[in-house]
Parts: C-alpha cells; structure tokens; sequence
C-alpha cells in the first residue's frame, strides 16, 4: 500500500540558551536556539521529522513558510516523490508564486529545508535504514537523479557528478566499515564561545583534550586585542599539535579581515571561518589570497543561502575549507549537490554543527561525502557542539573525539515530544511563565 | 511636539491578474500582484505608507516577517529615527535573532523595504516634500549618513561617496527644473509580455510608438525558436530607430543564455535581462563578456537582494545596466547605497518596476540619481508597466513616454482604503467570493 502523507504539522520551538551564551559570537550576541519543527504524518506508521534552525525571533516567519509548502504535500504519496527525488525538490522550490520572496533563500528556503529533510526522514525510515545508509546504498545514477542541477551545470554537470560517484562505488563498503570501526572525524566549538571568561575557556580546553578532542575553534571578532589574548589562552591550553582555528562570525570588512587575520598569524590558525558578509564571493575570494602566503584558509558556508553561492565560491577560489549547513540549504538534495560541487573542486568539507539538531544531521552528511564522493579524510571534519541533544529521540554519540556512526532509521531528527513540550513558542509552560 | 509611532499596521493585498497574463513571463507563469502593505500611524496627522511587493502566495509570510519588526518602531519618534537615519537603518536589520533568517535576504528583507519606505514616506510628508526632493535637498554630508556602509568598503568608502555627492551638488537645482519641465526618461515592458497572443503584441506596440514611447522590452525564455519569432514582430513594428531589449527572468543556465543571445543579437537588443540566476554573480560576469563583441549588454538586479550583491556584480564587470528593486533592497537607505556604488563604477541605473507601486517608487529613485549622483541620462530609464495605479492616491503621471515628476508629499506609496478593500487576502470581498 503506497504510504501518503495524511497531515505536515509544524511547532515553533525555542530553548533560551541566551540565558548561559552558549553559542554567543561577535554576531549572535544572545541567540535562543530554535527551530521550525515539521512533523509529516502518513497513514502508516511511519512519520518524517525536520527543521530548520533558528535563533528565536524570526522563528514564527519559518512556521509561517512551512504553512505556505504544506498544501504541496498533503494528500501525495511517499513513492510519488521518491520515484524522482529532484522532480520533487524542484516541485517544492518551483511554486511561480512562492519564488518570489526567495529564490533560494530566506524564510522560505530555510522552510523549504524543514520539508525536504522531514520527507528524506520519512524515507529512510520507510526503507529501515539511516540516512547515510539510504543514500550511500543508491547507485551513481540514483544518486544523481536527487541532484538539483539548475544553475550549476557551468560549473558541475551530471555526466561529471557520475563519474565523481563511479570512481567510489566499488569501495564504499570498505569505507562503511572503517567508519562503524573508528566514528567519523569531529572538531569541537563548545570550548570557545565569546561570551566565556577566561577561566571557563581555559577548563573547557583542557577537558576537551582529556576527552580526546585534537581540533578546537575560538570565536573572535570583537576586538582584535581581546582575540589575541584569548588565541593566546586556547593554544597555551592545547599545545601546538591540535589544530586550532578561528570563527569571526561575518563582523569584519573585507579589508579590516586581511589586516585582524595577519595580527592573529602568529598563532597559527588552519583558517578564518566567516571572515565578513556571507554573502561576499569575491570578498572571500580577496581574503583568501591575502591570506595564503601566511598559510591560512578562508571557511565559510553556514549562511551560504543556495548551490549558487557555493558554485560561486568553489569557482572563485574563495575557500580552503566548505561549511554548508544541513537547514539553511534546501534540504539533502541541495547539500548533496554542494558536496558534489566540493568533490568536483577538490575543497574539503566540513559542515555547519550546533545550534539545536545540526549536529544530529551532519554525521550523516560527512559520511556521505566520505562513503560515496571523496574516499578522502584530509581536512574533513564534523563539527560538534555541545547542547541539546537530549531533545532527540536518536542523539549523536561521541567516542574519543568521533561521531558514533548512526545506526537507526532515519536522519536522526525526531525530537521528544515531552522535552520539547515546554518550549513550545509562545504557549509552552517556559515561555508563559517568562 | 515630537512625532510618535502609535501603530504598525500590515495589510495582505492580492490583485487577481493571474488572469489576465499581465505580468507573465518565462519564470512567472500566473503571479496575483501583491503586496504586504504598511501604514505606520502616529500621534499627529502624518501617517506612513511602505510596502513590499509580492506574487501572491507568500504575502502572508512577508506580513508575519513585518509583524516581528513592529516592536522595533512603535514607541519611537520619527525624530529619534531621522536625526540619524543610517543608524536607523543598522537598527531595523540588526536584531541578532532575526538576522539569522535573512541576513539581508528573503522575506525579513522584504519586510525590512516596507518598514523602512513607510518611515522615509512619513518622514516626507511631515517636511511636505516627495521624497526625491527630501533627499536631494540634503547636503553630501546628511546624504552619506542615510548609507549602510557594512561590506561594501573595499568598493565605496564614505568618503568616495562624499566626493560623488559633491561633485553635483553645484548644479542640483538645473536638473530639477529640467526634470519639472521634460519629465523622466522612461521605457515600457506593458507591450511584450510573454503571455499576450501576436495580434496583442502587434497592436500594443503600435499604441505605445503612438503615445511617445522609444524604448521597449520583450519577454523571452520560453522557446528559442518562439522567442526569434516575437522578437520579429516587435521590431517590425518598432523599427530600428527605437530601442529594444530582451528579458529572460532567469531561465536560463549560463551556456544558454550565452547560446541562445547569439541567435537574438540579429534583433540588436541593447541589453538581456536576468538571463540566469539572479544569485549568479560570476555567471552575469560571464555571459557579459562573450555577449560584450556582439555589442549586447547583461542587465539584472530585480532579484539582488542587497547590496553586497550589487557590489560584486559591479566589482565583476558583470552588468551593463543595473535594475535594483525599491523592494527588495532592504528600502530606501539601501537602494541610495546601490545607487553610489553604480555612479562609482559609471553603471547606468534602470530600476525594475511594474507589479504592483513599484513605478511609484522608482520614479523618485531615478530623479535622485539624475539631481543629486549622477547628472547623466545616458542610458538611463525608469521602466513603466500600466497596471494597479488606480490603487494608488497619488498615482504615477506619464506624459509622451516620461514620468511626470511628482509633486506631492511622500514616496507616493498610500493606497487607497475603499479600493483595496475587496483584495485584502482572504477576508477581501473579491477573495472570499472566489
């Protein structure tokens, strides 16, 4: 019996994280971790789970968009859509009317995001298997055939997204199993949040390194003097044999990043993330040329709004290191399509982790790219932070420093209903008591 | 006495004109003119009116995006906002929750047009001036503090703008009586829309030639081999001696655009509009270099969403002419910045309009470019579409192919209550019956 969806329901979920600054930046000053939270309800037993991520206010205008898409699900069938799974990505992103307050970006991108990833959910649970898994077990030409290409083929077309895919299928399984071996790769954002003093940043590294973490990032961006003196902490924290980067969180100009990235040289970091104006292809593109004869990258891609900004930046040669974000694309196909793009220009990727749920996401996605684009580690890490996790029925786990290969159906984005419950915006019990 | 915000109200207007094809084209098939409507109230007489425009479904989600600014503005004096209205600007975009949907981008920035265009029309009725003459009344000093500068110092630095400003200010008071006495320059898109039969298009043209107007555009994208056969029939009846220009709304992947002008360029269009993604800064670049021998220029702009878009397609060579949108552009501080930066680079403006106000807008929009940044009229129209002025009280005035200068206070975006009334979306008595 074909399962059809029966009912999208979506909640407007906030924790007030702003409370501890956890996650606080030289830009995010005081976010509340958020999300848009889609449920998809079928007439099986099977329901598909997605978001997007949010930073509190702004989160209703999310609702608002997945209200907008639901009527282009309800009453189709799951086959319908996965028969061809880049008809139905244009299908959700192709409403004439819709378009308009996009293309690609914004509220309804990040909606569009919610909706697709909650219909991949569905899918894996249907078929018994985690995300990766769904995806990694596709032929090439299955594979591409969730790809949206529109925009991109001057740069990657699927005749190329083939054989970047063929020259890997042989092995995957070899890779499958060093990953259920050894987890997937990770770095750590939990110990260098801006808002932490001294003491706590100090703590915070030197647990990180007793519980096997090697890879560490420190937010800067607020003045230059302060990021000196806390870049300085951190490496006296964990030595020079971990790698060691730096987060500007987009408040810089393009110049004044090229004159702060030289200052902060002498400690030696392996790129700046987010150096100025997401949006700044040649802006980054400048940076990065400045900044490679002090051998340090440039990394962004946690707003990268769609595929175009990604080709753009990948032609540009404007990144050492590729951070897309599982919610802000429009969901799996689009991220697939960057991988592809990234594999293409031979750019590690390392995807956009925190917030609430993305961590749960992105394991997925590294091993992909790992499993079925690439056959290559180098550079390639999952971000980790840590908080919330204890909202989602499937949480990460953490080993050494690894992500856990997940192992249950789905993309691991249900959350509990009764943790969950509280934060419900407005009308939760935290929020009414607020 | 101060002038006090006392209200924010939003409206959804939808205009049916889905049937009739006017504004179809190759992307959007059956759009309903729409538009998320602002009226701001205060304690005196004045009131503002801003709006962003839209294509039907997705009005709503503008609404709620504007519903999430109100709280930024009620309370405030207008003078609180005036005295300094680049802060303003900084102000209404900052918030660090709500950022995190756009930035810059999408329905918050839709949203944020709105607002800021209904404080800038407040703003010129309480000094009694359209808003063309409250700006070019400024001196180059209070010009350059309406600017938001952020990230596009390393192509316009407030002191680069100052000089531009300077330059012209001598001379401000010929141009304006010359535009009070021949009007704007205008061109027209009403004659060529995609979906009007030939016979249509033939009779539209020849109406237009007959009221004065020398310049016209033509929908394409839809079929090559279509598109030649149109283009045919426009300039049959427009000869040779008027100007004619292309428009593909963005349907086109890089290569096709760049394949399918070269069998256009025999119709000697002066520029192709969005002939791909409206994101594709690089692709823009591209296709603007293989067309440049055959003497075609590349326009776009009514999908770039702020102006660190702008400033790359200029840093990238990749327009001939620049089409912002009054819109889109996070509203009048924003557009003034994009303006700068053209005049900079010796782009020529062309803003988009049509739909629904936007020939309202842009009318104030190219005075100003005209008085106060460039003083050439080279190359340079304010585009007009004949549809929904009727909503408006006071209305766009066209005499032989110009815009009449407009006169009265504001930007001229008040819509008429009685009028809108039966489109309001759903309760209007035209929506509720359908």
């Amino acid at each position: 019996m074909p399962i059809e969806i029966t009912d999208v329901s979506v909640k407007d979920v906030r924790f007030p994280t702003s409370l501890e600054l956890d996650g606080s930046d030289a830009m995010n000053e005081a976010p509340d971790y958020s999300c848009a939270y889609v449920v998809i309800k079928t007439n099986s037993e099977h329901s598909g789970h997605g978001m997007t991520f949010t930073c509190g206010r702004g989160t209703e205008i999310c609702v608002t968009a997945v209200e907008a898409l639901k009527p282009m699900l309800v009453g189709k069938t799951l086959e319908s859509f996965t028969e061809n799974m880049g008809a139905f990505w244009n299908y959700i992103c192709g409403d004439d009317q819709l378009r308009w307050i996009g293309p690609d970006k914004g509220a309804i991108h990040l909606a569009t995001a919610a909706v697709v990833n909650a219909v991949w959910d569905l899918w894996g649970r249907v078929e018994g298997k985690p995300l990766w898994k769904l995806i990694c077990d596709m032929t090439a030409e299955e594979f591409v055939k969730c790809i949206p290409f529109r925009y991109v083929t001057d740069a990657l077309t699927p005749k190329e997204a083939l054989q970047i895919l063929k020259k890997q299928e042989a092995t995957k399984a070899e890779r499958v199993a060093q990953l259920e071996r050894e987890g997937i790769p990770a770095y750590t954002t939990s110990a260098g949040w801006l808002g932490y003093d001294d003491e706590k940043l100090r703590r915070l590294c030197r647990e990180s390194r007793a519980k096997g973490w090697s890879v560490f990032k420190l937010k800067v961006g607020k003045d230059i003097e302060q990021d000196k003196y806390r870049a300085r902490i951190m490496r006296e924290e964990i030595g020079y044999d971990c790698r060691f980067m730096v987060d500007a969180n987009q408040v810089w100009e393009v110049e004044e990043a090229i004159e702060n990235m030289r200052q902060l040289a002498e400690f030696k970091p392996w790129f700046i993330e987010e150096p100025t104006s997401p949006d700044d292809v040649l802006g980054h593109a400048r940076i990065a040329r400045e900044l490679a004869p002090l051998g340090i990258g440039v990394a962004t891609g946690e707003h990268g709004m769609n595929r175009i900004f990604f080709k753009q930046l990948l032609q540009a040669n404007g990144i050492a290191v590729c951070q897309p974000d599982s919610c802000r694309l429009g969901g799996v196909n689009e991220v697939l399509c960057v991988l592809l793009l990234c594999a293409k220009f031979g750019i590690p990727v390392c995807p956009h982790a925190g917030g609430v749920g993305l961590c749960e996401h992105i394991q997925h996605l590294v091993a992909i790219d790992y499993i079925a684009l690439t056959a290559d580690q180098t550079d390639r890490y999952a971000e980790f932070v840590d908080h919330l996790h204890e909202h989602f029925t499937d949480p990460v786990r953490m080993k050494d420093g690894s992500y856990v290969l997940p192992d249950k159906p789905g993309y691991s984005t249900q959350m509990k209903e009764d943790t969950i419950a509280p934060y419900i915006f407005p009308g939760g019990s935290y929020w009414k008591n607020e």
